[in-house]
């Protein structure tokens, strides 16, 4: 998917939402546990319940994986199954040798055919690279995690004040473009995101941590837009898990429905979509 | 496996060998591409006529996720022809929030049964943690990779001159024990070892780069080893692909048998084993 295509459905759907599918076996509901493929049958329902209100998915991959050979194949049928014109991310933290990065890429891009991979920038520019290098599919690199241990390395500071954050978001940015190249970008702390929006005005930003992990929507807006929009913010489960009864879909569709709600109101205040 | 039965491996073996199991269909000998299953048979070829040289494999997981689902039965297949008595290393890389490193650490050690996983540091602490609660299971932590992309943000320097991979390994170091937890100290700077060496004296290091990536088997030994030989050293692509051609395991039997050889020389002169 291109930026512009994305930056439309935004328009078109009045919201910047994406839906974390962290499929957990222990929370859904019961009922899923004796079908063939219950984490495809409840992303399935999920999906149904929610693609109106939100403009991207993104399938943590570790939710897959350890179900060996078959989880990789609910991954594939979910990926399959959500419409083309949502933006897909396989939340995948992946990052190795330039050699070895090219397989990752082979895999989240050619196999499964998502737009995105989320990557971690330890290895440096070569681990990176051949996440940038596949037409209209993007790499999104971590910066500021919104976990605790965001804290132990990530905001060390060198010799100049930078810290460790600002160093990966300012090389990275000579990588790759705004057209193939986002951040993951926490929203812990609202305010950072604003010190990460001067670095890197023009790329998209995937901010997790609002809502289940704290920060407040209307905070990500004031310090992380651009003209854009730029922000694609991540909601898991929240959605996923707001009620566990026969009623799931149901809260689900509510509650994405109320956080496009939300969006709508903030990108009509921005006058990026018409007044509502 | 425990730390004295990796050490008793060593002696037994005369070896520290780990052979990386990056086995790629572009490589191996065609008359394997006939088969369901190619990658399981070569692998399963390359086990056979090397097994009695190493003391570790390692599948990079990049190899094996590339084929989706049919990869990752490639790969439990793998592990589950191994004999129990080596080593498996599941080169994956991984690292995520808390809640998802714990799946990642399911998938690997409890799903597939390595005994270890290479795990990144960027994320932190409770990325890393989950992958040290599993009773004789390790993390593998990068620390310095012998990559060209090392350079970009792990020799960082902080204000008191610490670099990036130094507080890693100062504070990582804090959170797992020498039972559980070893490092990876690329080789294509055999002192850099050294340096590593002085902040952890007593933890393993798996250790790439000898070989196609440049590095002498004498000078890891030189700069990195412990009292415990603290060094598993690996070789992947001149083992593997050490010919195309029908000698294949021949001539990787050859190679892995020219390193143990090697090795044996080196712990002998460290008076590890008897004197050959």
């Amino acid at each position: 998917m291109t930026k512009a295509q994305l930056i439309q459905q935004i328009k078109n759907k009045k919201s910047f939402l994406c839906i974390g599918l962290d499929t957990d076996l222990d929370k859904i509901p019961t009922h899923f546990l004796e079908m063939e493929d219950p984490i495809f049958e409840f992303n399935k329902a999920i999906i149904d319940a929610t693609k109106d209100y939100c403009v991207a998915y993104k399938p943590n991959i570790a939710f897959y994986e350890c179900h060996g050979a078959k989880g990789w194949e609910s991954l594939q049928k979910t990926v399959d199954y959500i419409p083309k014109n949502i933006f897909t991310i396989a939340d995948a933290k992946r990052g190795d040798i330039g050699n070895t990065s090219l397989y990752y890429a082979k895999t989240f891009f050619d196999e499964y055919q998502f737009d995105s991979v989320t990557v971690a920038p330890y290895m440096g520019e070569d681990s990176v690279a051949p996440f940038l290098t596949h037409e209209n599919k993007w790499a999104i690199l971590l910066a500021l995690t919104s976990n605790k241990g965001a804290l132990d390395f990530q905001m060390t500071e060198d010799i100049s004040g930078e810290k460790l954050f600002e160093k990966v978001l300012k090389k990275s940015a000579t990588w790759g473009t705004t057209e193939n190249l986002m951040y993951v970008v926490g929203a812990t702390r609202a305010e950072r995101i604003g010190e990460v929006r001067k670095l890197v005005p023009n790329h998209f930003f995937l901010v997790p941590g609002v809502g289940a992990q704290g920060g407040s929507l209307e905070d990500v807006v004031k310090y992380g837009w651009n003209d854009d929009c730029g922000l694609l913010v991540n909601s898991s489960r929240g959605i996923l898990y707001a009620s566990k009864g026969a009623d799931f879909a149901e809260k689900a569709r509510a509650e994405a429905e109320k956080l496009q709600l939300e969006m709508a109101k903030l990108l009509s205040q921005k006058s990026f979509i018409e007044v509502l």
